[in-house]
């Protein structure tokens, strides 16, 4: 796949110096992603390509150019490519993501609108596409390929079939298949999984893989079925497996899972790179303000001992090569000219970001205006629950008083998203499972999609709260109504705030609400921009605190993967408990 | 692109060890072209497709195979792949050509069939495709873009437009735009050229392409005009400018012009080389036998400097990178099993080779037999020249007598095909020009397609050949009859005999016919198998030498480019003295 010039003809005229050049960037030390080499250049820029690279005459045909920038001696590096994320995970619209993100260099994002695809459906993909229309970044869209997650296990707002991934796949920027969590459906050839496979392989397009903890004959069972990425390697082990095996690694610094200083540490004495990508997957408003986007990722990378140069050869040219784009991802003749300037390679902040050949930000700021606009999904309230009461919150045991067995889902690290299964012995009163330490809490996973009325009750282990409720309805991937409490009066309020405002996150304690996060676009998203979002989320994470998770770097996104029956072992949804590995669903009673 | 299994599902079973795969090699050390490494591992295949790589316990799941072959701690590494060639140049059909090859290695090559398309036009792509179906061989074909190689500046037997390049992409096994030679159409934006390349682009195929010397804005220009590899590098400057500007350089060591050792000199400091491949172009069949195939090439640039590792990479991974097909060129889960066991890696001489998982040759000897076929085109006389005369030879002056000044194609040294314009004073006696020294010979080149009789004539100067005349129908690209004489007797007679059996090659000394080499298919290649040809070639080979070119390694194939108006600065065509770089043709007389 080839992103094509405006006018070819005039670009070749321009490389050849017979029409002038739009803009030369003179006296930059080039980044040559391609070659690992970094040497002196003028890049002569043309209708958003480069047409052409200067390093041997620096003196050269600067009145080829309408206009000249001295670099002054600053790096430029190429723009950076996210190799996976999903902007809802930003609670970001959008536009409001690219005003964020733009100025920290980020100028091509290929993101899977799957959270929003599971509450709405093919309009949350449609309206994702047609809201990142004409921004000054490129928001490339992976089609989802798991709506639901994992089907039979949650109900969705929707349920996606190969027919609807191919109608998905005519976008305009679509490039892939994203992330294909349902790694048992491709391992054992399941048929809705095959032809969405086959579907998108027949347009030509690549398969983003999601295979955590995936080894020996599994993993080449899921390579065989055809996807070829990976960002959920969390350790060296895991990375340098995948790596020998083919596959690409999108090795990962989220706002809640870092992964890249464990996965280099395997792979660094491996000689060729090739497949080493990097991610964000999921990362949140106030972290992307204050810490950065992916030069954060970069310079994460590069202060765990990765070389600067292949550090950004892994986020530039690497992720081009992995989604097919011949000509992105690099600063050479025929590229996109998607350019930024930077004094430090390892500091990665971007003087001067160029999208397109056009200069979008500088010193930290936009540029050019992003323009404002809104669509009938952001004022849609998409949490429709039945009224709720105490009795939907508490769980009935299968005795009067005593005690039972239950099987519960347990978190043994705060870092990890992934639990295990235990069975606890609980007292119960009057019928009623009882808490009896605060390292327990209750759990219900409400459906909030029209036509579903289900709730998921359950109990979890190490969670990190020690009082009160928290709730989300940004509860990937079906993003269900999840509340973690110690009573379920906590409970009914803490969902009620969110049901009310159309969604968002919320935190009670002694039966006050201590705030509500509010994000009406499908329960997921702000329609506040970073700087307004980042202080609500500051807010919400304080409240987090106050509930007990004090030892979280960033507590926000606890809740958020406590329903993901993609992420072993056991996980919970609207329907109960999940046994994650064996694709089923457990009694909550042993 | 990726080349699917036979049956996804079983694969995946195959892979899980749910079923039997069809062979595990035991005990290889597996040669990592993704990450550089060399490790003991076990490889499991199944129908054709790597099902899995077993490198944690090697002692495991040995059961879980139908066969179990062991490969007694020799070195696995990919099936070799020919980034670039012309199989018509081995002098072979594609039949025989597979059989010479395999046993060398060679499981894959990008060859582009634009010399047989050049004399019979789109009846000889299909006819190449159809030939090499079910070989236990994998012949992809670039589309020819240059037929002829130059419009307007020579006469072929054919005439490509974007339509028919669009109806051949068609073909199942069509991968990229053959070599864009015409670079200048391509610099220039010439409607034509466009055209092909929007149609190749539209179908998502990669382009090849051909840019001899170009450098600083020609060379962007090319760039940005589309094709994205280059296999004319020859000095290390070239190659470095080229992998700089985003090139894929296919460093070429071919029967006629060896690359790889300069090229290396020049590119050896940097630090990545994923645009790095390696090829033949054209190696003719005694080479083939005798010296190797892609592993004689691999085996030359290990003995330049290239670390071995880095050259077998440069003949899989990266070629495959570079036509895009993802699942090809290393040994993983989900990839080709095309496959060679060698005991060392500089010698890579092949003990065995598998083909999509079958051992096809053991040894040096092919274990599967190739099925002969024949074909129309294979008993056709495709060289259609009116009867010549002496007067055809002949070049008249524009005086009776005295002396005039003539254009002529100079060469400067036996090693190259570039060729410079000088204007020399020659004696003219009752009218005809007549040559003063042996470094001078005359030049003519016949059409011999239905349809034109023209006829070329000229002078070259430092051919090589200091008596009698050498006559060829294999003259890139047109292939029109080209002769270079001492007298026009001489030459008629050289004609007349490549005339008679349909074309080939011819040596004529003082009136006496030294050799016929018959090449009867298209006037290109002998229906003889790689062992009879080598000897016709050697015979010919020493009419060569007989002839004065005594000091080339390889005389064969110094005709062969001197009608081949994309190689600077000036050549013969069957309209006279060519300007490659105007693109014009220049008077004979000054």
């Amino acid at each position: 796949m080839k992103i094509q010039p405006k006018n070819k003809r005039n670009l070749l005229k321009a490389a050849l110096g017979e029409i002038p050049s739009d803009l030369c960037i003179q006296n930059v030390k080039l980044v040559n992603v391609i070659t690992g080499e970094i040497y002196p250049a003028n890049v002569f820029v043309y209708e958003g390509m480069i047409a052409h690279v200067e390093y041997q005459d620096l003196t050269k045909d600067l009145d080829k150019a309408k206009e000249v920038l001295d670099a002054k001696g600053k790096y430029m590096i190429p723009g950076l490519i996210d190799a996976h994320e999903h902007i809802e995970s930003s609670m970001m619209t959008p536009r409001n993501f690219a005003r964020c993100v733009i100025p920290h260099g980020t100028t091509t994002v290929i993101t899977d609108p799957h959270e929003i695809a599971n509450v709405v459906g093919k309009r949350g993909v449609y309206y994702m596409h047609e809201a990142s229309e004409g921004l000054p970044m490129r928001q490339l869209i992976d089609i989802p390929s798991c709506v639901p997650s994992v089907p039979g296990l949650e109900n969705a707002g929707a349920s996606f079939f190969a027919e609807d991934i191919a109608e998905l796949a005519e976008l305009d920027r679509a490039v892939g298949l994203a992330e294909v969590m349902d790694f048992l459906a491709v391992i054992h050839g399941e048929d809705r999984m095959m032809d969405i496979i086959d579907a998108m392989d027949k347009k030509g397009y690549y398969l983003q893989g999601h295979a955590p903890y995936l080894s020996g004959r599994m993993l080449s069972a899921y390579l065989c079925g055809g996807p070829k990425t990976c960002h959920e390697s969390r350790t060296g082990q895991e990375g340098l497996e995948k790596l020998r095996d083919g596959m690409f690694v999108d090795a990962r610094e989220s706002s809640i899972t870092k992964n890249i200083e464990d996965i280099w540490k395997g792979i660094k004495d491996v000689r060729f790179f090739d497949h080493l990508c990097l991610c964000t997957d999921d990362r949140e408003a106030d972290d992307i303000l204050h810490k950065g986007h992916m030069n954060d990722v970069v310079r994460c990378a590069i202060a765990y001992g990765m070389d600067p140069v292949l550090a950004i050869k892994s986020a530039t040219f690497n992720t081009a090569r992995e989604i097919n784009i011949e000509n992105l991802g690099a600063i050479a003749p025929g590229y996109v000219a998607d350019m930024l300037l930077v004094d430090d390679l390892t500091e990665l902040k971007p003087s001067h970001v160029f999208f397109g050949g056009q200069l979008v930000a500088k010193d930290g700021q936009l540029e050019v205006p992003v323009e404002e606009k809104t669509y009938p999904l952001e004022k849609e309230n998409t949490v429709v629950v039945k009224p709720l009461t105490i009795q939907d919150f508490t769980i009935q045991a299968p005795i009067d008083n005593g005690t039972c067995k239950v099987n519960v889902m347990v978190y043994k690290d705060l870092k990890l998203s992934s639990t295990l299964l235990e069975t606890i012995e609980l007292s119960v009163k009057d019928g009623v499972v009882q808490l009896q330490d605060t390292s327990l809490k209750y759990v219900a996973v409400i459906n909030r999609h029209k036509g579903h009325d289900t709730i998921g009750l359950g109990i979890v282990k190490g969670f990190g709260t020690t009082t009160g409720a928290l709730a989300s309805t940004v509860s990937h991937d079906c993003h269900n109504l999840t509340v973690v409490y110690d009573t379920p009066e906590n409970a009914l309020l803490a969902a009620n705030a969110l049901i009310r405002c159309g969604g968002g996150m919320s935190a009670v304690k002694e039966n006050e609400l201590l705030y509500v996060l509010e994000l009406p676009l499908a329960g997921l998203m702000s329609l506040k921009p970073a700087e307004e979002l980042a202080k609500d989320n500051q807010k919400m994470k304080e409240a987090n605190r106050i509930l007990g998770l004090t030892e979280m770097e960033n507590p926000l996104l606890r809740i958020v993967t406590l329903a993901l029956p993609v992420i072993p072992n056991v996980k919970m949804s609207d329907l109960g408990l999940v046994d994650v590995n064996a694709k089923q669903l457990i009694p909550l009673f042993a």
